[in-house]
């Protein structure tokens, strides 16, 4: 039993605002980040898979496929975007790291058939990122 | 004579969009990126001045100013920021990483009486990276 | 359930040294760290919380919180510090990596009700650090 | 209990062949890496051991032991070599990350009295790692 | 004018033999890199051009251009290759990376029509790179 | 003529202290880079030289010869050591990141036949870096 990770990177803005909030618990919550222009980062996205190896292979999953998938199901529905607009899983729900990094669990959850995902993680920067297990 | 260079970063959002393009012209040079409701990036930035040893501190400059006008003439003025809409310098010239570079030289150079300015590089990714001498 | 994990970094000076050990045992098993002066690093600390995610603010923790916690515990009180002699942790226990990882869970684990705390790494050099989870 | 890691590097190059695949197969499967002259990566390894802080020392493994039994057991062996040509564990295994992680842990696993073994990662390049914990 | 440098890898593996020296000599100044079997590196290649920017696009260089330029004379021609065994430039000289640097200098300068190339610079590890810019 | 790079690094504490200053000018000078525990970094050395490529050896330089200077000259007298009580170099200098720098450029300029010493950088910090090239 392996765990393999792949890396990914991506570039999106964003912004956090909830509209039940008042302007000034939006403007206390969440700081700078309530700029409704938006503001962007590069994000590192790490994909974890587990199996077993495939002993004619080597491979615990196919390469090729994995970064398909990532890129359809992710990358390509993310990558320069705006994601508060642009991306349906935020249309009422904030993209925090937190929540980017369970929207892109589910995303990929039922498209990997190759092997079992064990983890997203997502750094919003190099200081800051989020682990999600699919743990409820 | 020796260089000092500190880094900071900031994270924005940006599209390019030149209207003097046709529609076709913005898509085919400027792909994904004209994307009007922007996407971001973690920048980082170096500031690199270049002076003597101050013999009796050895230091070419004091840091804390140093620190102090990089966060107030950029950081304070584009971190968290849609560079096109919120940025005057970008109001009639696109916010590419040439042209951020230019900005900040701009930016930086009237106020940094303390020793000579040399080089601004910004990295907009990783892979990516402008380097402006003050050249003409 | 999500984890999120916030890095900081502070610069320390240490030296290994047991009065209990002879001279010789003190040079053998603790080799060059053994100097008296002292010598440094720039320490990387990542601070890991679990919990779930908050639907009105999508965090899992106040991240000004979080980093306020992390600067008044053990930023303010370990950073330009020479360890052994300024940091009453390390008044009868070695400042290795893996106690300086306990000593700062121990800090932050009474001081963080927001979240569960999960992990502390702490990084002495890129090539080596600690992780400690609390387990006796 | 603590988990302390080490990291080490190493340059070796490879190929990826399995003798009872055709050379369609071969070439489909393994695409590029599939060339018999090999190509190469600086491979970057993390160890990884767990247990208990020796309160007299403050260390949970004598980090020379650790370095010495890395560098006899892995970096010699492997360091400028072709893995396929030149090592044994990939005489009749393609030396894929996941075969390399295996065959690391086995090498070490024997060897490491000091503390238990708890992970070995493998970084092919910055994008692609792989860990194992001894799982069956 | 601004400096514009752009990042890419790739893979290959080398061995450093002349074949004018005697086998003491390869030994003795080529060391573990005289393996004729090869061993690999993860390179990672930084060019830099140089130029004024275009106003209306703010570019000092067309980026698909730039990368598609790079993927065609050198990734594609080194990506996953033996340097000695496959690639026309290493016949008759050591694919050091001196002479690596050296040779994507030639390889590029003649297909830049859009800028001036200005810098080569080759990392063969992290801690080792070379810089080239068509000096004799 | 090429110019090759290769990197290093060292621990070391110091602290920042004119006797010529007044207690109060030391402290608002250096703030807390004062402390005369002293504190510590994980330096980052680079030295670059400059020369043309040997056509029979495919070197600027003899790597191993360089490798054995740099650690002859710098790495064995700095690295764990308290800069300012156990490095001549700072007996009547402070040791910023500039002296340094200074110091390590005279150091290797007269012990390095090979080739011609081009540039010596010194990172204190990822942040925070110096580069001297010998200019008066």
């Amino acid at each position: 039993m392996v765990y393999l990770t792949r890396k990914a990177e991506f570039s999106a803005s964003h912004y956090y605002h909830n509209p039940e909030f008042t302007p000034e618990e939006n403007q206390r919550i969440f700081g700078k980040c309530n700029n409704p222009h938006g503001h962007g980062h590069n994000y590192t996205l790490e994909v974890t898979v587990k199996g077993k190896v495939d002993q004619r292979s080597g491979f615990v999953v196919d390469l090729k496929e994995l970064k398909e998938i990532m890129n359809r199901e992710v990358i390509d529905a993310m990558d320069h975007r705006f994601l508060n607009k642009e991306v349906a899983d935020f249309k009422d729900r904030i993209p925090t790291t937190e929540n980017l990094a369970i929207s892109i669990w589910l995303r990929l959850k039922s498209k990997l058939n190759l092997a079992e995902l064990h983890r997203v993680r997502v750094y919003e920067t190099p200081d800051l990122f989020v682990d999600y297990y699919g743990e409820a």
